[in-house]
């Protein structure tokens, strides 16, 4: 258990400090915090409270979505709060094509350049940026970077990317990429595949054990490439959020150890 | 319009006879067939119907669903009727998990597989069999076959592969791996893809237009690779169904020629 992390929206109704305060009481030592938490917490309180609960903050989810409007501003400001929180890294998501635009390489180019501004910014502030490429079924509205070579390719190098079960599952490329990335995997998520998928796409992400996902070889693929980080279980479903907060940490730790970690 | 093929099930409550008689009075000179309807018509009967109407059959849907049962009887019968019908190909739709397995590398080498024991029956039978890449969001379900990369990948040079509008408009290596497929095109099909998605993933292929695709660019690529064949428009689509066929015959050649064809 000594690499778990919660993303918190696995958790969303409870606060941050019902999540802290969870993550503690079920021996959870790390969290993935979210930027509507932590703002409805306070910055510096949510810092002060994560320091002295001794959790690890594996990531501040999100930053990203570079081509609609406002990215540098709100991009900057997710740095200046991945800084203060000590967060390992600042997940990207790429946003999909603008409004009423058909223009994907254009798109492309957006995410590519926003980026390449962003790097040095963030560097000077200490904090890694992880682009997360997103499953290709959110191309269009969403994320318009849908591969894990894709995101190496156009990401600087001093750039990480994420790895999360959900997006790269199908890819056949994923192994290889995997490898390609080595010391830039910034961060490690992990969900189960449903199937069939709810009509609201974004609530697909299961518990792990409720979808299609093999999990072993991408935890093997991962550590082989040499990451040694956190490894967040990060769930957007219907029926998880209605669930009470403490069984769906008892689940998640119990189907981590049982098929996230290699047997034995 | 002297490439356009109606894919029938576009108009899938039209009969054989009533697809063939929609191609000829609105000008369009192949048809895409389903053995469904085929069946219903008649095999010997659909051939002579076609033929005796000047139509090109410019593939048969489809055989593949190489990971279930009766795979190898059932796509025998395909070759079968694509040969009698003399279609340029016979569409596969590789087929996803077997149910309850999460063995993704296990069901690819089934596709292999069942592809190289396949290649030589239809190339005996004049038959040009059509692997076709489907969107990642069918991985689980309908085909563990996802890019255009691994569909050129894992089949036998003398298999051809169905380059999708819709499957493949998001892969940042669609125009490298159409072009280097060449002559291995063996069917382009078109679409748009709708957005947000229906909550039945299958009919979320729309009317060129209605969706995110732009068009031209994936002319080009497929164009440049030496693809000279039909074009067949494919939609699985609510309202195009409910939709006066007729009509929608004439608004697909509108949008064919505005949105697909190249400018000028």
């Amino acid at each position: 258990m000594n690499r778990l992390s919660l993303n918190q929206w696995t958790t969303r109704r409870w606060s941050v400090g019902e999540a802290v305060d969870g993550c503690v009481r079920h021996g959870i030592p790390a969290i993935g915090l979210w930027r509507e938490h932590v703002a409805a917490h306070g910055l510096s309180e949510t810092a002060a409270l994560v320091r002295s609960a001794g959790l690890r903050v594996s990531s501040l989810c999100r930053g990203g979505f570079f081509t609609g409007p406002d990215w540098r501003s709100e991009n900057r400001r997710a740095i200046d709060e991945a800084a203060v929180l000590g967060a390992a890294c600042l997940v990207l998501v790429p946003g999909g094509l603008p409004a009423g635009s058909k223009d994907l390489l254009g798109a492309r180019a957006q995410v590519s350049d926003a980026l390449a501004e962003l790097a040095p910014y963030a560097t000077s502030c200490g904090v890694r940026l992880a682009l997360e490429p997103l499953h290709p079924m959110y191309c269009g509205d969403r994320s318009v970077v849908s591969t894990l070579k894709q995101a190496l390719d156009i990401a600087p190098p001093d750039v990480g990317v994420v790895v999360d079960s959900f997006h790269v599952w199908w890819d056949p490329e994923a192994a290889d990429q995997i490898a390609r990335a080595g010391s830039r995997i910034a961060a490690f998520q992990v969900c189960d595949f449903l199937l069939p998928l709810p009509s609201d796409l974004l609530l697909g992400r299961a518990m792990m054990g409720d979808g299609v996902i093999d999990f072993p070889p991408l935890y093997a693929a991962v550590s082989a490439a040499g990451y040694t980080g956190d490894i967040e279980v990060e769930i957007f479903n219907a029926d998880v959020w209605a669930a009470d907060p403490d069984e769906v940490l008892a689940t998640m730790k119990k189907r981590y150890a049982e098929l996230v970690l290699p047997p034995g």
